[in-house]
């Protein structure tokens, strides 16, 4: 019945809407309208009461339900169903549950507040409560399992460019898949599938972006590896509408890669944003430790180094750091 | 408590155990332990009561709990922890909740009976209860997502080998890991993962086997596809010493092809127990449908198809059929 009212109060779209009104379409008393208002008014709804006319809404919370979203969502299918919750233990955890189930294309989870967010490599993910965003979008695309690892690099390019597009944020993409400014972390992305011997069954895709987070909330030792957009511009950002941009970005993105599985149209965009072309790194992974320059990413989406020898060494997976002044960061 | 009488009556080996005495070592009433007697004997333990001696054990029931199986398991690491259910929806399902969490390398999943058994691609498989094996071995194997198919090949082989070693069933596979005999289903597999972008997380192995079911059990259009050992060889065979000697098997070829994720050294013993090498096949997949001479397996695990032209097609997935007299089957 809350959502109805706010339904009546958003189809006035500015004007008062009579309570009286209220209360005869939806079958209620005047006093639950009154009551339901004010559960609005909790949630960070701001509504006037104008004696005579009715209630107006003035304001909306930076909620990321569907309704919420919707206004600002322009993408064909991904987000076009939206889960969203008020806490959770992580939107990959709650994806994968429900990814057991047929589920529709595109579906996203979104929660307010992740208690145990998790980043690659099982690393903890902080996911403070009303100031990032905290999804999972989840597909069922018809590629070889081989090729999901290149969903990392359609999800990295798209938030990369919906920063860019929605909040003028230069970031840039440390290979495979971290959002870095100022060589610090704005936003990470966690890629999950489960596949049978030659068949994808789903792909998850966790997207983390520390949206409003102030120093505070990082703690002190995450401080210097991790970033806000609002602590890099000084300001506070409405978190539906980048959520709404980063759908659209990688709805764009991921319509050109699921027709064969191949990233090579998009594929200069993505190395245009690389924090790693061309600089000195040293990358880790579980077979070995690499130092040498970064100088290509391949059509497979592993990166190339040459090595002091002069020749080159392509990986697929790893933790790249960038040699800086203080060493590599 | 039933489990420790059990205990008891097994340490006599064969022996009459005094009633009063495991009373008296257990802390309870001589009629408490009577009575955990006849819960034994109704899930058919075979108990004799002699007056003066006590309970002596003359037989034990085809269960695969691990106290049942213990006796005849052989192996390091697999089946050392065995989850036994009486009944599931799906050992493979079971499993991979159990998954998400912390668990024991090998640890295995067995069922007397599976309500929604699955196969391959989605398909029903007929789990009848207590008449066959339906067991989901679990691995977190070091290497790489796109090794993990050829698991499918190292769990095909060693259910062969222990359906020959034990069962004296000369069964062939049908490429990639069906299980067949007189060009009907005797066991089939299914290999399912979880992976991050380049990191498997866990790899289940379900392994179905028609052990003791009748065509009855199979009903009319399945027991066109499918048989058991016991309709193929005329006699029940006790299940626990065939799921003990997979176990095994498997062990074996798992622990060679682990460290370097290479069938190079078993492929010769696959390829000896094929049952599409050199027959004239139709493979149909997603995403074409061939039809050609079955020539070889290449160390990826793939088929190699010789077409009319005399070409060779290489294919890492697809159901093949076999050309008999009426057709392809």
């Amino acid at each position: 019945m809350k959502n109805k009212i706010l339904e009546e109060l958003k189809a006035g779209k500015g004007q008062p809407v009579s309570g009286e009104e209220m209360s005869k379409r939806l079958g209620i008393s005047r006093t639950a309208v009154w009551k339901h208002i004010g559960k609005l008014r909790n949630e960070g709804y701001s509504i006037e009461s104008q004696t005579n006319s009715g209630y107006k809404l003035t304001g909306s919370p930076d909620v990321m339900s569907l309704s919420e979203l919707e206004p600002f969502l322009k993408t064909e299918f991904i987000g076009k169903n939206i889960i969203y919750l008020d806490s959770i233990d992580s939107t990959n955890i709650y994806a994968k549950k429900k990814a057991e189930d047929p589920f529709r294309e595109g579906t996203v989870v979104i929660a307010d507040e992740q208690t145990v967010g998790r980043g690659r490599l099982g690393r903890n993910w902080v996911s403070t409560k009303g100031k990032g965003i905290w999804m999972t979008i989840m597909l069922k695309p018809d590629i070889q399992p081989s090729d999901a690892p290149k969903l990392s690099i359609v999800a990295a390019l798209a938030v990369a460019n919906a920063l860019r597009s929605c909040c003028r944020v230069n970031a840039r993409i440390k290979w495979p898949n971290d959002i870095v400014t100022g060589g610090k972390k704005l936003s990470g992305i966690l890629t999950e599938m489960s596949a049978e011997a030659d068949e994808i069954k789903y792909v998850i895709i966790g997207i983390g972006i520390n949206v409003n987070m102030e120093a505070d909330d990082f703690g002190q030792e995450v401080s210097n590896i991790a970033t806000s957009i609002r602590i890099e511009k000084g300001i506070p950002v409405l978190r539906k509408t980048l959520a709404a941009s980063v759908l659209l970005e990688f709805e764009k993105i991921y319509k050109v890669f699921e027709k064969d599985a191949c990233i090579k149209d998009f594929l200069d965009d993505y190395k245009g944003r690389s924090a790693v072309l061309g600089k000195e790194i040293r990358l880790i992974n579980k077979k070995e430790e690499i130092t040498g320059r970064a100088v290509d990413i391949s059509e497979e989406g592993h990166l190339v180094i040459e090595l002091a020898d002069g020749s080159c060494r392509e990986v697929m997976s790893g933790e790249v750091s960038v040699r800086g002044l203080k060493g590599y960061i």
